[in-house]
C-alpha cells in the first residue's frame, strides 16, 4: 500500500533504484539552479501527457514525439524560459538541447524529453546550454559559457528536491512526493504556481519508479490518475504551453501488484497536485470543491470548476469574508450546457466544510461560525445539485493582491 | 444622427420628456441613497434582457413576467440587497415593491420593473422600503422606517445622475449617457463593476426614449445593441444573479428614423458599456481585445473573451508589462470546440494598439515602445487568426489589487 512520506514535503526522499538527478547553473537566469536532469541508468518505459495548448512550443511538440514509442529514460528541464512562440529556430534549439543530453548520457536524443517553462517569445540562450552540457558532445569542453558544466555520471548527485528546485520559476518552494509500492517506489517532482489550468496535465510534474510495469499499464496508470488530480486543478484558469507530466519506469525492483501501483501513482499525483495549489501564486491556502449529485461527472466538474475558478469566490476565501452567496452565483451562472438548465435554487445545498450554508438561513451567529471555518488553511466547499450521481473535486486556492503584485511584473 | 453628449459622463443630462426619476434613502444601507425610481408619466412600451443564471432572484423572475407583454413604464432599484437566494419571503417581497410603486405611481404593479443589486442571501429589509414607499398605499403614511419618505410627482425630482447615483454598489462613480436621434433622445443609467461576465444583459442599466417606437421595433434594437456591448462586457468572468437592461420608449417626441433610433440606443448601450469596464472594481484602465479572421463570429467572440479574461493579460496590462506571450497562452489554450483547433501559430498575428509583436521579433527597443503603448489608460489587443471573416470585439479592464481588496472583505 503506497502511505509512507504522506508528508510530501521532499525532504529526505531518494530517488528510486537506478534513477540519478542533475541541478545546475547554466546561466538562463541570472543567478540560482536553472538545468535538471532525471535519468534512468538503465532502459526504461515510459508515459507522459501533454497541455492541448494550439500555442504549445517546440520543446512539447518535439517531447510529444519522443514519447510516441513510451522508452524515454531522461528528462531535462530549463527553467525560466518557455521556448514558446518562438518558431523554426525555437525547433532547432529543443533538438539540439536533447542531442546533448543524449551525448551526455549515451543513449538516443529520442529517449530524451524535453521541457522548458517560463517567459513566452524569447528564444533559448543556446551558447551558455550547449557550453553547460559539455560542448555538444562527451566530455564537457566548455566554450564561452560559465566555468561549471555537467562532465559525466559523477556529477548526477542530486536528490529529489534538488531538481525540483532546479524547475522552480515563481515557486516558492520545490514539490515532491513518494510513496512505496511493494519493494518499489514511486518518486514525483513538480513545478507551476501560475498560468495553471491544465487542460491535458500540469506544467511540469516528473514521475519515476523502479516497478516494473509494461508500457500500456503504466500509460493508463498515469492517464487515470492525471484525469482526477492535475487535470483538476486551477490556480488561475490559464492554461500553460508548457505543460507535460511523465512518468518513467525502469524495471530495477520487479514487479508489483498493478492495482496497488496505480494507487500510488494517484497518491502522488494527487499530493503533487494539492501542494501546487497551495503554492499557487500568491495563495495563502488550498481551495477543495466538491460536488456531488450532479446529472454527470462532466457537470459536476463543469460545476465545481466555476466555484473554485471565480474571483469573487477566491477573494472572499482569501479574506475570510463569509460571502457565501457567491458560490450560489458561480454555481447559477453556467447556462451553456443543457443539462445546467435543470440546476435549481430549490435542489441546490452548500456548505463549507461540515457546516450548511444553504438553504439552511444564516444569522449572525452562522456568519461568525463560517467566518472561523474560513480562515482555516484548507477550505473545502461542497455543492450537491440533487440531480443524479455525478461527482468531482477539484483543487486551487485563493486570491490575494500578492498574485496581482507577481504578475503585473514579471518580466520587466 | 447620434453624435452629442460624446463625453458620456452625465452631468447636466436630463431626461427625455415625459420621464422623471425619483432617488432617496430608505435605509437599505447605513448611508447615501439606495432606492431610486425611473418612471414614465405617459403609457410606454418596453423592451428587456435579463441575467440567464440559474441563481436569477426573485426580483429578476418577477420582472420577467412584468416585462412579458412590453408595458412596462417604471423602474425602481433597491441598491445594497440582491434579493437573490432568497425563497418564498424574496418572493413575496419583490411582489410588494412592486405593488407598493404602482401604487404611488397610480399604474399597476405588472408595469413596475423590479430590481435589486448588492448581497445575496440576506431578505430586503421591507420595513424602511413600506415606510419609505408611502407605507403600503398612496399619500405618504409611514410607520417605524426613517422620517424621509416619497409621497407623490413633486419628490421625482431627481436627474439621470442622481438615479445613476443612488443605483451604485462599489461603482466608483455613476453612469450616464445619451444620444439625440431626430427630436428625441435616448438616455441611459447603469451600475455595476464586480461580478460582471453578462450573459443576457449587465447588471443593472436603464434606456428611456421619448421616441416613438413599437414593441418588435424596440425589441429588436435593443437586443442587437446588447448582444454587442454589454454581452460582450466582462470585468472578473462571474455573471451576476441580477443582471438587468431594459429600454421604455414613451413616444412624447413622436417618430424617427429606425436606423437613427437603433444606432442611438447601440451608442448609448457602447458607451455605458465603456464606462463599466473602466469602473470595473479595481481597475485603472479600459481593455478592448478585437479578435479578426476567425472562423465564425463565435469563435471570434470565445477567443476575445479568453485574452480579455485571462489574470495573466490582466495583471501584464496593470503592470504595464510587455510579457505579450500571455496573450499567445490565451489564444492557444481553447481547444473545446472543433473550429479552435484549427487555430496554430504560423496563421496567427498578435498586436498592441498598431504595434504587431507577434510573430514580428521583439527585441528590447521593440518592448520598451509597448510598455509605453501599455502605459495608456485604454489598451487595446488586436489578434487575427487567419481562418475565416469572424470579428468580434469585448471590453473589460485591468486585475489589480485594488480588486482583491475590495473583494476580500465585501460584507464584513
Amino acid at each position: 500500500m503506497a502511505n509512507n512520506d504522506a508528508d510530501g514535503m521532499g525532504a529526505g526522499v531518494e530517488w528510486p533504484r537506478g534513477f540519478r538527478g542533475y541541478a545546475g547553473h547554466a546561466g538562463v537566469r541570472q543567478s540560482g539552479n536553472d538545468l535538471s536532469i532525471i535519468a534512468s541508468e538503465r532502459p526504461a518505459v515510459s508515459a507522459a501527457v501533454f497541455t492541448r495548448s494550439r500555442f504549445a512550443g517546440p520543446s512539447v511538440v518535439l517531447s510529444r514525439r519522443h514519447a510516441a514509442d513510451q522508452r524515454m529514460s531522461a528528462i531535462v528541464t530549463v527553467a525560466s524560459n518557455a521556448n514558446v512562440a518562438t518558431g523554426a529556430e525555437g525547433e532547432r534549439n529543443a533538438a539540439e538541447l536533447a542531442a546533448l543530453v543524449g551525448d551526455l548520457l549515451e543513449i538516443p536524443a529520442e529517449r530524451v524529453l524535453v521541457s522548458s517553462t517560463g517567459v513566452i517569445g524569447r528564444q533559448l540562450p543556446m551558447a551558455p546550454l550547449r557550453a553547460h552540457l559539455g560542448g555538444g558532445g562527451a566530455g564537457g569542453a566548455h566554450r564561452d559559457g560559465p566555468a561549471a558544466t555537467v562532465a559525466g555520471a559523477e556529477d548526477f548527485d542530486a536528490d529529489p528536491l534538488a531538481v525540483a528546485g532546479a524547475m522552480m520559476t515563481t515557486d516558492t518552494h520545490a514539490k515532491v512526493s513518494s510513496r512505496t509500492v511493494g519493494e518499489a517506489r514511486v518518486v514525483g517532482v513538480a513545478k507551476g504556481v501560475g498560468m495553471i489550468e491544465p487542460d491535458m496535465a500540469t506544467m511540469l510534474a516528473y514521475l519515476v519508479t523502479d516497478a516494473e510495469v509494461g508500457p500500456i499499464e503504466l500509460d493508463n496508470a498515469l492517464r487515470s490518475a492525471v484525469d482526477r488530480t492535475f487535470n483538476c486543478l486551477s490556480v488561475d484558469t490559464d492554461t500553460s504551453t508548457s505543460d507535460t507530466v511523465a512518468l518513467l519506469a525502469n524495471g530495477a525492483a520487479g514487479p508489483v501488484d498493478a492495482d496497488a501501483f496505480a494507487e500510488a501513482v494517484h497518491a502522488v499525483c494527487l499530493d503533487l497536485t494539492e501542494q501546487l495549489a497551495r503554492d499557487g501564486e500568491g495563495a495563502t491556502k488550498l481551495l477543495r470543491v466538491v460536488v456531488q449529485g450532479a446529472a454527470s461527472p462532466a457537470q459536476a466538474k463543469r460545476i465545481a470548476k466555476s466555484v473554485l475558478n471565480s474571483p469573487l469566490v477566491k477573494t472572499a476565501v482569501h479574506g475570510a469574508d463569509p460571502n457565501w452567496g457567491r458560490v450560489v452565483m458561480a454555481v447559477g451562472k453556467n447556462t451553456e450546457h443543457e443539462e445546467d438548465l435543470a440546476i435549481t435554487p430549490e435542489r441546490t445545498t452548500v456548505r463549507f466544510g461540515a457546516m450548511e450554508v444553504y438553504p439552511t438561513a444564516t444569522g449572525e451567529e452562522e456568519l461568525a461560525r463560517l467566518v472561523e471555518i474560513m480562515r482555516q488553511d484548507e477550505v473545502e466547499i461542497g455543492v450537491t445539485l440533487g440531480l443524479g450521481e455525478g461527482a468531482a473535486t477539484v483543487y486551487g486556492c485563493d486570491l490575494s493582491d500578492g498574485y496581482v503584485r507577481i504578475n503585473a511584473d514579471y518580466t520587466t
